[in-house]
């Protein structure tokens, strides 16, 4: 580790719309400092949807330079075909970050839930309110995708708050820069 | 169309194997042009596991420069984790290809049987036989991914005689031939 700040982008996925938040951590402090979505066209081939989510993606990374991207494991209970093209937009993003050299860390939802509520059964209003207040914003975010990334960027930060107390945490630890 | 060959990249996708095969189609006749696996071990990363198989699927591509790349549609009837997770292979392979300005076909496991054996419910060890034929093989090609790959390259390879002799027309013409 050594120095103090993290820039963290969390990661909604999905093919119509993946979410994306940029959070600085500094010390206890967060700050939010870009966020929105990603959107594709259905009526456009799937192929060229995904290279637009990798591209854009990239873009984002290239441009906000964050030092590690936070994703949600999902563990959904939707169906086999929804697993599959969520799983398809993942895979793209996750390529975008690994190629970036970031580090990736997932969580699940209960782990999100837990760590941005304190409550890991906690409805999805009360985690979008906590995102609001944790980032000093005057409304949620919207869509939900855009509030759900930040959320799991926000469960980053906390997790990492956690490794850096554990000495330096292991594989975990990351310096981010200026 | 216009040129009388087109080259075939069949895929099997998968985060442990990705089965691949070259087929070269002329007029009636195929060829096997090259076919095997890329492998990732289970015990690295996701992340970097999904750069090594796009960047080899990259470098297959760029080796052996295929016109079309034809994969299954995979309606399995696994359970959402593994569609997640094939999915995510799925995604950089259809990346790879689309980067590379490839026509992509999707066809179901239905589509490959009934184009490659004739017969929508056909045995693995049938379809097999008949790649084995079809490319002149001694023996059927081992793991099972790459026999599937194969497969699909046929089934793409048959239906685009069915486009051709449909003068070009109708995205929907499937079905085996010769």
């Amino acid at each position: 580790m050594g120095e103090n700040k993290l820039r963290i982008l969390g990661i909604d996925p999905g093919l119509a719309t993946v979410g994306f938040g940029f959070v600085d951590k500094e010390g206890s402090r967060l700050s939010p400092i870009q966020y929105g979505c990603i959107t594709t066209e259905a009526d456009t081939d799937q192929a060229v949807r995904l290279k637009e989510i990798y591209e854009t993606a990239l873009a984002l990374i290239d441009k906000y330079k964050p030092d590690a991207m936070a994703i949600e494991k999902l563990f959904f209970n939707k169906n086999v075909t929804t697993a599959l093209t969520v799983g398809q937009a993942r895979g793209v993003l996750v390529l975008a970050a690994v190629q970036r050299g970031l580090e990736i860390a997932e969580y699940t939802p209960l782990q999100v839930k837990q760590a941005v509520v304190g409550y890991g059964k906690a409805e999805k209003r009360q985690v979008q309110e906590m995102v609001r207040m944790f980032l000093n914003l005057v409304t949620v975010p919207k869509p939900d995708d855009v509030a759900d990334a930040l959320a799991v960027a926000i469960c980053h930060a906390h997790s990492s708050t956690w490794l850096s107390r554990l000495d330096g945490g292991g594989r975990n630890g990351r310096g981010p820069s200026t």
